[in-house]
Parts: C-alpha cells; structure tokens; sequence
C-alpha cells in the first residue's frame, strides 16, 4: 500500500558540534519519505521555491518516491537555521524564512486521492483537516502536530484530532496538550480526543506506543555520537508509517514493529546531516539494526 | 545468599500532592531491606538515635532483615523533609537534620563480614570504602552514590569506585561524573573507571543497564498516580541486589532480570507513602507485575 505525506520541503542550515551545513535539503516530507521509502511507494504534497536543487532529491525518484505534488512556485524555497549545542536534546533557532511555505495550500492530485495511508506532518490543523477532506475513504490517517498549534490554533487542532487514528507527538507536547505533568494521564486524555493510538516520542530516552490500554517501549539506539538530530522526527514517521503500509495492516504487534522501524531509521538519520544518513542503507543494514533493537529489550 | 546493606535510618516528613506524612520511617537501608527482602536475608548497618519507633520496622524481622547491625546511638535519628510538586520528577528539600547519622562510623558485627551480596547505600565514599576493607571475599559489589559526593569528594569516590561491580546512578550523575552530554559515552568513560556494569536510573523513563558492551533498556511502570517518589532509587537497589543473591548469578541474562525486579519493587514503593507500598506485597503480585513488565517491551 501506498503512503501519502503532507508537509514541508526545506533548505536548512545547520551547526553542530560536528560541523556545519547550509541550504542542506530537508523539511518533514522529505525526512518521511527518504524513510517510508524503503518500505512502500510514497506521494508527496508540498512547495518549493524556484531555486530548490531537484536533483538533490533524484535519490528518492528511483526509490518509488512520487512528486507530482511537489508544487514549484515563484520564489524562495522554505528557510530554517538552527543551531545545536552538546547536549543535542536542545536547539536554537537561528532563523525562518518561510518563503513560498507561507502561504502554502495543498493540492492533492487527483492520482493521489485514493491513497491508503496518509501522513500529516507538522502543518496548520486546518491545512491538515483540508487535506483530508480531498481524500477518499483512507485506511489509516497519522498525524503530527507541534506547540505552536497546541497554543495557538487549539480549536482547529482539536478537530483534526478527531478525524485521525494515530498521534505522533513529543512526551512535552503531550503534558502541554493535555495539561498534566503525568505522562500517561496525559496519553488518556488525548484518547478521549479523537485518535485511540499515540506515538510519543522521548528523544535519547526511546519512544512509547499508547495502543488504547497498552504500552510498548521502544528504546533508543545508543549513538555515542549524534551528528545532527534534524529530522529525526519525521524519519521516525516514515518508518514507523512505511512499515505499517508495506504490512497493510495496523494490529497491535505490527504497531510494536512499525515503532522499531521507525526507532531504527531515526537512529541512521542522526548519524549524518541533511538526509544523507538515509540515502544508501540496505534491507539488510537496516534489519540489522532492526535486531539490534529487539536484542536491546530481551528478557528471559 | 544474604546481601549486606549499609546506610541511612531516617524519619522523612515528606509533602506531595496527595498527602503529608511526618517522621515517617524511611532512609536508603531500609528502603532497600523492604525491598531486597522479597527475595533473600538482609544483614542491615546503620544508625538510628533513642527516638526511633523500633515496632515500625517489626514487620522486617519476619521477612529475615537483621538489625543487629543497627546501632542505637543517644541523640535523634536523621531526619529528612521535603517537598515534591505535580511534576514528582522534582523535588524541594526543606530541611536535612543528619542528628546521629552525621558521624556515623559503620561498625559491621563479625556474624556479617562473610555476606556474599553487598549493597553500599548513598553515604560519604571513604565510609564505603571502609566498608569494603571489612568484608572478607564479597561476592558482588553494588554502589549507590550522589552529584554531592561526585562534586565535593571526587577522589575518594574514584577510589571505592575501583573496588565494586556495579555502580547504580542516575543519568544526570552520570553526566556529571563523565563530564559529558552523551549518556552513552558517560558510561563508557566511568566503567574505566572501575565497575564494569552500570545501572543507569532515568525516573519516568526507566532503567539503563549497561553491561560491559550490551545495553538493556527497562521500562518504568505506567502509574496514573505517583504518590510519593522516596525510595524508589534504594526500593530498585534491594529489588535489584536482591534478586541477584537468590539467583546467586549474575550472568547477562540474570542482570536482566534483576533490573526488572528492581523495576517492579520501585513501582510499588512509589504508590504509598513511606515504606507502606512495600508492606505486603506477596509473590505472586510481584510476578504478576514482573510479567507486565517484560509484556511492555514485547516485539515479536
């Protein structure tokens, strides 16, 4: 089955402590789609500005990556500077520039309409909740969502949120959006919100999937060295989403996969910036890792 | 096999969200005895002053805990107060009166100087080293320790840190100690420095286990109430140290196991105030909830 992701394409400038990169390609639906890509064909719906590098994302053309949807317009590509310090669970902007993803609307080709599973990444909720209003019958609708829409556009959140299945969110985002500092009273309330599955990410501390009244944690790969954590979030969302539509199916121990998948395709985007951790990976290199996961939890 | 435990006695005043109790018994020996003895005898070194409500801890006698290696000293017992907001991860000491406990001298009685299983409690490293010069051929050595005494007496911790097994700590001592952001390279730096295997304890996100070169992450239990977080650090230690002595093996597979335990008791001390939560619990509710443990991170 196939995926369709809404969000960004980006130029970023990043600094580390590992080094620097400018106008690097990257934005939540390229992140998403360099992962779910080596699991099933991905749609792409997003905007660019005239002067975006194509050919910094040909890669992703041979991997079943369609960007009919990919929209040029007069202008600037979307800009973010960000900046890293060592302990890479914070970071700085530096800058903005939203450019031609300012005014963005997305056009959902009439070829894409019929596509099973749907990713929204981090976007406005009435954007979010348009797109689904142009989509047909889908079977599985992940969103992502930030604090800035859990402050601002509350009313509009709250009603993509119904119309959704599961939930990727930030363990802050999730005291933010249900008030309590308890992290699973918070994941209850949210339930009562619309999607009955959250994904909650926790950064270096792993990820725990909320599937209605069970729990799973995920552990996080332990890097000695993150080189860039941009992205990570929404390569978690492409491996996590990729998988589940490669296996057509959402029961509860193909969501424990899909939560390793994505764990473990994160874990390759941070070892390098831009999407370049994700260009070449194998099958193997990643069932590899896949186990690496598994063996990180055994017990008996 | 018998473990022995050496640390402190004391009468904790302790305010949460869900309640007050006032010079309630608590301290890190008998946290850990409460919990250890679950599984094997307990040889208990401490102090407490003529103030102590001896009858509080009569229930430990008959789950094989000996006292006689707690000292009754003319003066107060310890005491401890202090304050923990919704954000329980967070806690406010309001007065620390160390009273007889502030030049404690273990004394180890000769019935206890061939305890196989040994669990050195948060007291100041030179004490633990003392300790350690006591004992005739220990079988395991487990340290606790704190960012006081990694700060204020560096060289003495680095000393008993060269004589013991395993070294249980949080993940920001870690951090302090290796004097570096990444958690995983903090321990490797601090397994040179003698303890080949640590067990990293990260609060609402579990436990780390980092066993020579493998890595095992445990999950916290999902507590829609947290009651009062005291002792829940020394419940894992006697849960953890505990375990392992019944086992009488700490091999790799055993560590793991033994994490878990630790894992459940501190689960259970955390949903009472004072050492209520640890009072009668039997067997089978134990194992119930070990086996909702490992269900967690089950991925198959």
């Amino acid at each position: 089955m196939s995926v369709l992701v809404v969000g960004s394409v980006a130029l970023d400038t990043v600094e580390t402590p590992f080094g620097k990169v400018t106008d690097a390609v990257g934005g939540s639906a390229l992140f998403f789609s360099a992962a779910a890509s080596y699991f099933t064909s991905v749609n792409v719906v997003a905007v660019v500005g005239e002067d975006f590098p194509q050919q910094e994302i040909a890669f992703l053309n041979d991997r079943r990556v369609n960007f009919d949807g990919l929209e040029v317009r007069s202008g600037k590509t979307f800009r973010w500077g960000g900046k890293y310090d060592f302990d890479l669970n914070q970071r700085e902007t530096l800058f903005t520039h939203l450019n031609v993803f300012e005014d963005f609307v997305p056009h959902i080709p009439e070829h894409y309409r019929d596509t099973p599973f749907i990713f929204l990444a981090n976007i406005h909720p009435d954007l979010q909740w348009e797109v689904l209003q142009s989509m047909r019958r889908p079977r599985l609708v992940v969103l992502d969502t930030m604090n800035f829409w859990i402050e601002r556009t509350p009313a509009s959140l709250q009603r993509v949120l119904q119309a959704i299945d599961i939930l990727i969110i930030n363990d802050s985002e999730v005291r933010q959006l249900a008030q309590t500092s308890n992290l699973f009273v918070g994941a209850k309330n949210i339930q009562q919100l619309g999607p009955k599955i959250l994904v909650i990410k926790k950064g270096e501390h792993g990820a725990l999937l909320v599937d209605r009244d069970h729990y799973f944690w995920a552990p996080a790969f332990p890097l000695m060295e993150v080189i860039d954590p941009t992205g990570a979030g929404d390569t978690f969302a492409g491996g996590f989403v990729g998988y589940l539509a490669r296996a057509n199916d959402f029961s509860s121990p193909q969501l424990r996969k899909a939560v390793i998948y994505g764990s473990t395709l994160a874990s390759f985007c941070v070892e390098n910036f831009s999407l370049n951790g994700l260009k070449q990976l194998t099958h193997d290199v990643i069932d590899q890792r896949y186990q690496q996961f598994l063996e990180m939890t055994r017990c008996e």
